[in-house]
């Protein structure tokens, strides 16, 4: 395997959930059969608008629930891998943001929980409390595909370099967001962030975000990327519904990596001498 | 206190040493005598070329070699903090990439030794072994002025994200790196890493460059330049001789933390379970 063939469905979030769960299949069709991708990722929560009610009602257990059912016949229907953006789970009595992973065969073979919930007021377009609604998810989680491990985060999980250096440490080649972010902050930082984990970590990174659609309360930067082990875009979206196709050629992790070891010039035993309780 | 003025010193290293320090100290009176900074930046590697046997000729003990004499008399005259770039310095047997620091007392309040040395060949332009010829730091420095703390790197140590957030940990507002890059390496990375710390760290982050001598055997970048605590490049010079200029408004401190509260919302348990033996 000398490249992984990814596929960002950048999908518009509007209407009813019947019609943007048939809206994905359709476009996870195409980004399977017409762009040839072995791994399709859907955005941040794809299956219903960024509001407190509708996210709270949208809640469906993994894998019995509707979303699910749907996505795993997709992935097999299609044969592809298909990271499932996120979808407000119901889980033990808590909900969680929450991505869940099918193989080609349809089978749930990872679920992420977003493990920093976005509470912000980055801007006045974008004053979120994630914690009031959510619970935050407590593990890393990788899955396989051939022979590249790929570790999952979701948005705001973005802006912690440290997630990412621990994927790193996982053995992760690519790191997969499905995110939503506000145009004010997306303008200024979501190129920025994406170029920088992959760059500290040399591995690849995709952003998989909603289309802007200026009706929604919170509108989607869009963009959605992909990111080389350099830190150099080679994949990016625009505003509008798109699917961004992008060849992640594997030779590119070995070369940034012994051009520039710095994994392993990394100087863990000083770093750990210095905790959060020193700034007095 | 509201805000501190920063000058980098774009310094063209040419000439003899007696003529590169008379140049220095022409620059730091104009920076701050002309310019009204408080801090006085010099590049990385100001007082030689980046050259094996130049750096190794170089060499000087602190505080008693010449240029610290040089830096030390220049801070009391024109009664500025000096961050003096680096210098070879010769300690206990050994060679460190060092930056000394003097108050406008002209006491010397710091030495940071690089912790990260540059082995790398990102570039063909830019094959450097520097753990061949130095010893590595092993602490990191911060000194104060006035109610505001800085943090010291030196150029690779820019690529580290941990090494800024112990920094963060550390109380700092500012992180400075005298720092050396070369053309092609500079014009991909070096304004990324520069506004990837400030924002991941939510503190001003300062990089000082020689300036761009294309006789040199490594050719400067240049392009020193200042980013806020959100991000922002707020001042950047080009390629020559220049003395860039920068207030920093400590109120984007407050600003930019409160907003965005990322170090608050840090999962320091879970990124602590991963280490670098978990890359089977």
């Amino acid at each position: 395997m000398s490249s992984i063939r990814v596929s960002l469905v950048q999908l518009k979030v509007t209407g009813s959930k019947n019609y943007i769960l048939q809206n994905t299949i359709n476009q996870i069709r195409i980004a399977a059969l017409e762009k040839n991708a072995t791994l399709v990722v859907l955005p941040e929560c794809f299956n219903c608008p960024y509001e407190e009610d509708a996210l709270v009602e949208s809640a469906e257990e993994i894998p019995t629930g509707e979303t699910s059912q749907v996505l795993s016949r997709a992935a097999k229907d299609y044969g592809v891998y298909i990271v499932g953006g996120s979808i407000v789970e119901r889980y033990a009595d808590n909900l969680y943001i929450t991505c869940p992973v099918w193989n080609p065969k349809g089978e749930l073979i990872a679920i992420y929980r977003k493990m920093h919930l976005g509470d912000s007021n980055a801007s006045a377009d974008a004053i979120v409390r994630e914690s009031a609604w959510f619970t935050a998810g407590e593990t890393f989680v990788t899955f396989d595909v051939g022979e590249v491990k790929v570790g999952l985060g979701i948005c705001w999980d973005m802006r912690f370099p440290e997630f990412a250096a621990c994927y790193r440490m996982l053995g992760c080649d690519v790191l997969i967001y499905p995110s939503l972010c506000d145009v004010h902050t997306g303008t200024k930082h979501w190129q920025l962030l994406a170029r920088a984990r992959a760059l500290d970590n040399q591995l690849f990174v995709a952003f998989c975000s909603p289309a802007r659609n200026v009706e929604a309360k919170l509108v989607a930067f869009g963009h959605s990327l992909v990111v080389d082990p350099w830190g150099e875009v080679i994949a990016m979206g625009k505003e509008k519904e798109d699917i961004v196709v992008a060849d992640l050629k594997l030779d590119l992790l070995r070369e940034a990596r012994e051009h520039m070891p710095v994994m392993e010039q990394k100087r863990f035993n000083l770093y750990n001498s210095v905790s959060i309780s020193d700034n007095q």
